[in-house]
């Protein structure tokens, strides 16, 4: 896609980090990381978000998670990591091409990915539950 | 598996808020969540982490992670959600029976999912990159 920053680090006009290739992804260092080895895994096609990612991209997109969790660990000394993916600039995502965030993590690790969780009253969580379950099964 | 608290969760031990349910898949309302709505996506057999996800469950997952991101904007008013899935205590897990995070946010929303990027010299990069390269590519 034109003016895709991602699309073109797929097709090696701006230049990147590459980890892992195939066919359908290519998987590079974030170059403002959260911790060394921050990755990112790209679907070579164009999607903006999880939402329009089809369903062969979907079904083999966390295999390639797992396996680079584990090439972190395995090769950078990790004890755990973290996979995000942000969807929609409210959540945080700011290159409009979708990608999953690897992050390896060590115990008092530098970098802590992290949110404020809130005390809520059963009852609340009752009623935003019932409201969810009868969208969520109405599209079903 | 016993002792479980999410296996109890799914077998109906301990009471919880569910939101969506298929013959997979249980996916419940975090009782402390970031943002209302915060829901979590279990997997009915017991797997500890991504590491342990047999494949039919891989590949079902992020069609249902997409699924209740869209009911969450659909039925909350969020303008986009993050992915959040954390493998070992290094990485935050606390119950270790895998879970997906779905958590819906607004803009200028209360409830900021984030981590400190550190600058990095390209020289590093370059050489973890290569480490990592050289792992990746010898299991694959």
């Amino acid at each position: 896609m034109d003016n895709c920053i991602f699309c073109k680090i797929i097709n090696g006009e701006i230049p990147s980090t590459t980890i892992f290739e195939d066919n359908d992804f290519k998987v590079i260092l974030d170059v403002s990381p959260a911790t060394d080895g921050h990755a990112l895994i790209l679907p070579k096609k164009h999607y903006k978000d999880l939402n329009e990612l089809d369903k062969s991209c979907s079904e083999k997109l966390l295999t390639i998670a797992s396996k680079i969790g584990n090439g972190l660990m395995d090769t950078l000394g990790y004890e755990g990591y973290n996979i995000v993916q942000n969807n929609g600039e409210a959540a945080g995502q700011t290159v409009f091409h979708f990608h999953m965030h690897v992050i390896g993590r060590k115990k008092n690790g530098e970098s802590i990915l992290t949110w404020t969780p809130h005390n809520q009253e059963a009852e609340i969580r009752t009623e935003i539950g019932n409201k969810l379950k009868e969208a969520l099964t109405k599209n079903n």
